[in-house]
């Protein structure tokens, strides 16, 4: 197996400490029914979130944030105007932005649209295996915003995606992988109870995005997003009844998460 | 007292475990302030939800999914808009729906669209007294969103209603009462401290969808899914300190409630 | 330092016992990220909350109720157009109302419509340092949603903007300051991870809705809801593990607070 810097626990406390050290201010488009848990997931960490989707005001606020996060949830007319506004933006000025393509293969509109918006290049794009599958041209179509796509389908699509759109690609699942097309990171944290909260695919999301704002490397930035949730959920399953503590307990897993903490339980590799 | 095979703790389990294993689609368009909660609330129990309510995408989700929810908290005319085509495709594909008329009696516009909906024939109505007395034609009215009505008032009303409206009509308090005109179903779990956290009465109704999606007796799926968020609030009140804790566990007893719990505790009995 | 009825635990404790006995009704017109949050922090105190923002609906309920919470976060045009219909009912009604203008000084047409509701004489606004500084003409803007202004400054900026605009200028910080220009209180509760929550400002904004709905002099309710919210922050601070449950915590530590802790802890004095 090769190996890789970014593929490692000691770089993922490194961009841990970075977010905490800058508190990056992270532009949040997302769905209605995440916005409290994304925002505050972000401050956990040590972000700054803001959630700003007026018209008026998306394009300067994206331009003047440290990363863009666009999540397709929820999707409404003035929603889609004011994304595509704040990612021209956000290219025009520099700022990395991530693309969470929830539901798409599932609702028409959000296939395209998230088409659209992968034409626009973002940094990273993270879906489940449905979606990632749906948007690399596979046939197979998710039902509802859940995945019904195999893990290993998910793999290859997100190469086949990542050397289309020339994006880093991240599927998630039990395993999540991280991909450019050829190098390829696989983080294997989590617990199947997360899939019993919402939106915490929203909150992965939004988490490689405060990555990307302290990370140059965004295949790193991807992969190190995804193993701070995953080992924050590891460490609030152990202490959890069901879903209702699980949730409490991942945004104060993200706030006392150390390098030591990391060191021991982050599973994080190039595959 | 007359007996009926869905008053009883085994009905309630069975139902429960038929959720589980069927993880059905639940299409919910509600309020915003209970999304994320709502959400939460179905994947505890092991539903799929999903919240869709953009104008092009409802009519098609809705008649995929497994059931409806449709609820009239903080109401837009985009959102009335999408309703209206939701309800008009599940009706079109047999997709059972349920209506929470939030607010009815207390703003003259939601006591509206709600007399237009229930029109279309829901399978179960669910509000508390008030709302329930409002679209029964009696003449109490709430003031601001709880209920201000007197719980046999609203036994006799949601009787009124069921025969009017030929729908299954549930109107919740101290006691829940699940009525079609003539049987009735009486459920007595619950706890006070239910009434300071926002949006249970939205849960419920919720949870009477997920019911709705794998019980055939729409009068059996609303007393069952009052039943079990009764039974879990009441788990969840005698390990709360507050009605901040009481949110968190009522998820976590959503998630671990079995038919042992259910057995002890439901107290669900035709009347 | 001169002596202040209102600036004491007792005249605190007395405007609970008043929400908690009269559980007065709140109409809140609020940013689509705590709508959840401060609802739930509403009935933990006692209060009876709406979230009401069509534009049909709006004036009519605006005018019943107790008081008016309105907030700029994540505005749209039309809620901007629904906030100016409440106000007007409002106004016209007697109802007492606070302003939150978030984001004013760091979004420009947040902070054109925050001076717009200022001219209509809010009883309270609430803001960051950074946020009153703004609106008092100071020179420093925030970046993002959160303050980066001095503490001191925003003391002197919070005169000024009473004096300037004839209301209660509250700006919340480290230490709290309220002010109608010549009369001011501070108020010292509270807790650094209260920081890490997302909302909290707004939570704070919301509670002096309560307090002005049942308490004849502003500045008294402006003090009293802050003060409320920051000995119910130091009651969770002390159990909570991160900003996960201390948002749990919180809503729980609001519904048990009493005199005696509230005699206790409260740190409320004229300045």
């Amino acid at each position: 197996m090769p190996t890789d810097p970014a593929a490692s626990a000691e770089a993922v406390a490194a961009t841990l400490a970075a977010i905490r050290a800058r508190a990056p201010l992270i532009h949040n488009i997302t769905n209605f029914v995440v916005t409290n848990t994304t925002a505050n997931a972000l401050l956990a960490v040590g972000a700054s979130p803001a959630m700003v989707e007026g018209a008026e005001e998306v394009a300067d606020f994206a331009a003047s944030a440290d990363a863009l996060v666009i999540n397709l949830g929820t999707m409404s007319a003035p929603r889609a105007h004011a994304i595509r506004l704040a990612v021209a933006a956000a290219e025009a000025a520099g700022v990395p932005w991530v693309l969470d393509p929830v539901a798409a293969g599932a609702i028409p509109t959000r296939t395209d649209l998230a088409r659209t918006l992968l034409a626009a290049r973002p940094a990273v794009v993270r879906g489940n295996g449905s979606e990632i599958l749906a948007l690399a041209g596979g046939a197979a179509a998710g039902r509802g915003v859940d995945s019904t796509a195999a893990a290993g389908a998910g793999l290859d699509a997100a190469r086949r995606l990542a050397t289309q759109a020339r994006v880093i690609a991240a599927v998630t699942g039990a395993t999540d992988y991280v991909t450019d097309g050829t190098r390829t990171i696989a983080v294997t944290n989590g617990h199947p109870m997360m899939t019993r909260v919402t939106g915490l695919g929203c909150t992965a999301t939004a988490l490689i995005g405060a990555c990307l704002a302290v990370q140059r490397d965004p295949l790193a930035a991807a992969a190190h997003g995804l193993a701070l949730l995953g080992v924050a959920g590891e460490i609030a399953a152990a202490r959890a009844r069901g879903p209702g503590s699980l949730q409490v307990e991942i945004l104060d897993a993200l706030y006392t998460l150390d390098a030591v903490a990391l060191a021991r339980m982050a599973r994080i590799d190039r595959v």
